[in-house]
């Protein structure tokens, strides 16, 4: 295992203090590069192809738009000698593996920078730490001096999005890649089909788009799009096609391969459905076998996703037929069944020369070892996994749609509990994770304000030395990541403004503001408990622009525990502006039918910061205010008031 | 003339209130029709054609957008009734034309709403009118009853974009087209040719793109596909290759149509230059012949602009052979030898089927009346133009890049001073004007920022009748449009957002956005004169953020214009925090090279709003704080201190 080995000679610089992920090992130079119009003059050296002509031009651009000085080769005066000399030793694999080689070094002084890597992974990773470094002082924009020596962790670090419950057109896809690309993520996990969409062209089964998607799906030419857009950026993609369960979209063209009669409908409500293909029909593995063939031409990448989750057997149970085939082949139960799918799937899957990966239900007796286990289970099941052999991915703790902070995913490590007592062999058989982005409550709206900023926190967890973990800094290198992400075109501080906006329903935007910088969605799934959704239920309620880390708060909170009377005056003017919040937002509340249900936790905002203004001018008081303090803790309209916390902190103080 | 006819029999419903451009006719009804996901099914009837329905797909897309609320005719319940019925009764020209008769009729009830207009161009308009109308109230999103008549005031109104200078991508324009749809412009003025950079691809003289852009030019397919996306929003797209003068970049490639031997290179710093066509030459005519034709073949609209502007003829003076021409043909002055040359280039645009444009110097004796005059001189030009039986349009008043304030464009009209003794046949010659956005300060970084909202009060006063001339008014619907375009994905809210960030350099951005808030740029050529500018100088600096129109100081302005004793308050926050903010900056400008020249604005604001302060502590102090005003009042990195004037006023009223 990896230690970070942060060698200081010379204090870093603030954008060397600011780079995300945290690389390997990183010292620090004296003097600074100048960046000015003539960066456009990047040379390469070394082994060439057009990916690396395409990663220079992209590196300028974004260098071009983050200092707003114009570059362009045509337009530059070339200089005496390269900004930036890149040297790339020798291709990657074909197609991008698992094994790759992704280090690289980078050099920077005040005369030029210097770019080396193994293979162009390494050099589209330089590049964006490269990109990170430059920053704006007194003396205009440039680069610290420094030697960075970095490779990752772990070798697969991915993201997970869920374009079968909402579809997300290409832009929002390679948006999404751009900011992967940002914070060194290397996979992209494209969770294709679902009960509610069925989400990809199919060439030989065109009933599967035709009549599961509603006219939203990825043509075969989108697909390839894509493909190569990650590709360029170091990414690979991998489709996962749910299977037997999660599959109402399939059916509606294709009725005979479920488990009982259709005809089907594409589910419209979110949860766990009964339809799952029938395993026991020959015809359903020889649709299989020519869908999963069409797939795997389509889709470059070694691994292959074939879900595998959540199936709950009721359609097995009612079916005469099914329960004659296992009681005939000694099958005793549904997961034996699913076993027995799994496993001729698992067949197909390796007959178009591809390896299998699948939820934590396809780690069955009688597997090969060279499937991959996504483990939404936990870390357990990867360890046990590692133990029989199985390599495996983490994605339990790494659900962006539970509503969690940065924080709590950072605190996830692949190697983490579970995983002590594994020998270094199995070790290296936890490959990485995957943070997924389920989208029940996703639309292209909300898209980046979901993933976006908080992945490059569990980003750096993947990538970063394991004891990089100081969860401050992190906050503070991630506001200047999100910053930096705006820049790529990213919306997730767009979207919210335009969210508070609409919220505000033509009426002032600030109080809506004041009140959503401090709340929070309700965790896991108390949301789904809490409202009656599905697919076409309107996310545009504060809910939906709800961050699951508040800025505000977290300041807020520094103060509370700092206990510094020379921030008195700072901790009275929070308090004093979300106790008169509620007299500013009430107008607009009552104009608003999206805002009407949050009365209650603007209320509560308001009266938990009276109390803390009458516990500070009258210390000793705070003991009467546990009832409001514990009325504010409720949630309200599916959110919690972020702030009760520290404010209940700070009221105990004052006794 | 038209007249406002705002028949009130109820009280109009906030968002009838806010339609900009103001309908000719408007009259409230009573209740509300809801909008919800069945808003998909919308009803064509009458004459149909594609931009129709694509048309009612926009309007779902962006009703969608705006409320939040998913919509497709395929996850929507058939409603008993289709909650807004279009009929149309014609198609409108095949080449859209100035004589459209663009009127129609909206009528909302709480059971629906009908649009009815003669031809598509009518309800494309009465679409955006519809957008507008949807609002939040504490029932839900909806749309006020109302009956509208509609119609423009002029049939030309335009928006020019200068592609020369700085090079606008397509994804730009398509954007501007977006939002000129919105406020009901129908012209797109495409300047495609300048001293900096000629930008269509020429199959005839590909040299011209080859040499003269940089590789920033528009492909003829691009060309295609913006005048194909404008058609569908009802706006025609004109071309113009600026001639005899604002040439630099044709002659890259091909020197000999110039008046000087070569060789050239593309200009890099703006003004007006010597170089211009030779108007002696014939092969100067069969070259554009052959152009105009290739050119007149690919925009099919019938208008064909040929520049003619700012001929500084010192190469005519300098080349013999001119003088020679000149002498042997008896013409006596370069206005005359310009007058020749467009005569001959206007016989070459009707040869190919065209109408000729060109700016106030095309105007000279002998011309066709059926040419048109674009005054960028003013009013009295295109007066004067009007008798002599030529039409033209208004573009002085209305040019963008000078830094003049939406109340300052909104007052001026095309048939305003100049205009008053014209006949009625004459005024009729007044076909409208264009607002101009030159582009020596705008990049695609800057395009939105500087273009809107400004234009929508330019647009309103194209369409709306003659006495909507309320500023406050204006002022108030125009924050209104400016967030319905953020909807509509125009960026000059998070373009000026992200430039303060980046003026920040990784600092606090408020104290930037509070000193942002309160300044101007200088007008008119002020800019050019401070500083010396090229092509490639950065424009990143807080000149370049700010603009022209501020929120913050109307508000102030208003408080100090009310003289209220309740108000005294709110003043003193403003001022305390103009007066605190150079605290807070000043560590932000120490770090910022992009900032340090703003030291002295922030020193000034933070001077004046002290003053203020004591004035109002001790009446009758405010005549010692002359001096400070008057420092204050003085440019500072080519900014105005926006607020100056109402904090002057307020001591003044002290006294």
């Amino acid at each position: 295992m990896l230690k970070a080995s942060i060698v200081l000679m010379l204090p870093l610089a603030l954008s060397a203090q600011n780079l995300m992920p945290v690389p390997a090992k990183i010292q620090s130079g004296a003097g600074r590069l100048a960046i000015d119009r003539n960066f456009a003059f990047i040379q390469l050296t070394g082994y060439r192809e057009p990916r690396l002509e395409a990663a220079a031009a992209r590196l300028v651009e974004h260098v071009s738009r983050k200092t707003g000085i114009p570059m362009a080769p045509a337009i530059g005066l070339h200089p005496p000698s390269p900004p930036l000399i890149v040297y790339c030793d020798h291709a990657s694999a074909p197609v991008q593996s698992v094994a790759e080689d992704e280090s690289y070094r980078l050099t920077v002084t005040a005369m030029g920078a210097r770019l080396d890597a193994p293979n162009p992974l390494g050099i589209l990773h330089g590049m964006e730490t490269f990109l990170q470094l430059v920053d704006l002082d007194a003396t205009g924009f440039g680069v610290p001096a420094v030697t960075i020596e970095d490779h990752p962790r772990f070798p697969w670090r991915g993201l997970m999005l869920d374009a079968g419950r909402h579809f997300f057109p290409v832009a929002d896809v390679k948006r999404t890649l751009d900011a992967m690309a940002a914070v060194k993520l290397n996979v992209f996990h494209w969770h294709l089909s679902e009960n509610q969409g069925f989400r990809v062209e199919s060439k030989l089964f065109p009933k599967l788009q035709e009549l599961g998607s509603d006219g939203q799906y990825y043509t075969q030419d989108q697909v390839r799009d894509v493909i190569a857009y990650a590709r360029d950026r170091g990414i690979r993609v991998i489709p996962e096609f749910d299977m037997p369960g999660h599959s109402t979209a399939w059916f509606v063209g294709y009725p005979e391969l479920a488990s009982a009669p259709g005809p089907y409908q594409i589910e419209r409500h979110w949860g766990i459905f009964d339809p799952a293909m029938d395993p026991t029909r020959e015809e359903t593995y020889q649709f299989l076998d020519a869908f999963i063939g069409e797939m795997a031409a389509l889709f470059p990448d070694e691994y292959f996703h074939i879900g595998g989750d959540e199936v709950n057997g009721k359609q097995w149970d009612a079916n005469p037929r099914i329960q004659e085939f296992m009681r005939a082949h000694g099958i005793k139960s549904n997961a034996e069944l699913q076993a027995y799918f799994t496993r001729r799937v698992q067949t197909i899957v390796a007959k178009h020369g591809k390896k299998m990966i699948g939820w934590d239900e396809i780690l069955t007796p009688g597997m090969p070892s060279d499937i991959l286990v996504q483990s939404w289970r936990g870390p357990k099941a990867l360890a046990d996994a590692a133990r029989q052999g199985v390599s495996g991915i983490l994605s339990n703790g790494y659900y962006l749609d539970l509503g969690y902070s940065a924080a709590h995913h950072y605190a996830v490590d692949p190697l983490g509990d579970g995983a002590a007592d594994l020998t270094p062999e199995q070790r290296k058989r936890v490959l990485g994770g995957e943070a997924c982005m389920w989208s029940e409550f996703v639309t292209p709206e909300l898209l980046d304000l979901r993933v976006w900023p908080r992945t490059a926190a569990i980003a750096e967890r993947f990538w970063s030395p394991q004891d990089v973990t100081d969860v401050a800094d992190m906050y503070r290198r991630l506001e200047v990541v999100s910053r930096d992400l705006e820049w790529l075109g990213l919306q997730h501080v767009s979207q919210y403004e335009r969210m508070l906006t609409r919220l505000a329903g033509g009426g002032p935007v600030a109080p809506v503001r004041t009140l959503a910088d401090v709340v929070e969605p309700v965790k896991d799934y108390a949301r789904e408990e809490a409202h009656q959704y599905d697919a076409f239920s309107p996310l545009n309620r504060l809910i939906d622009a709800a961050r699951p880390d508040s800025e505000t708060v977290r300041r807020f909170t520094a103060l509370v525990d700092r206990r510094s009377p020379a921030d008195l005056a700072t901790l009275r003017e929070y308090l004093i502006a979300w106790r008169d919040n509620q007299a500013r937002l009430t107008p607009v509340l009552q104009n608003s039918a999206l805002l009407a249900e949050d009365a209650g936790i603007s209320a509560n905002l308001s009266a938990i910061a009276s109390a803390a203004l009458e516990a500070l001018d009258h210390p000793g008081s705070g003991a009467k205010f546990q009832e409001i303090l514990d009325r504010a803790k409720q949630p309200q309209a599916e959110l919690l008031l972020s702030v009760e916390p520290p404010i209940r902190k700070l009221i105990e103080s004052t006794r």
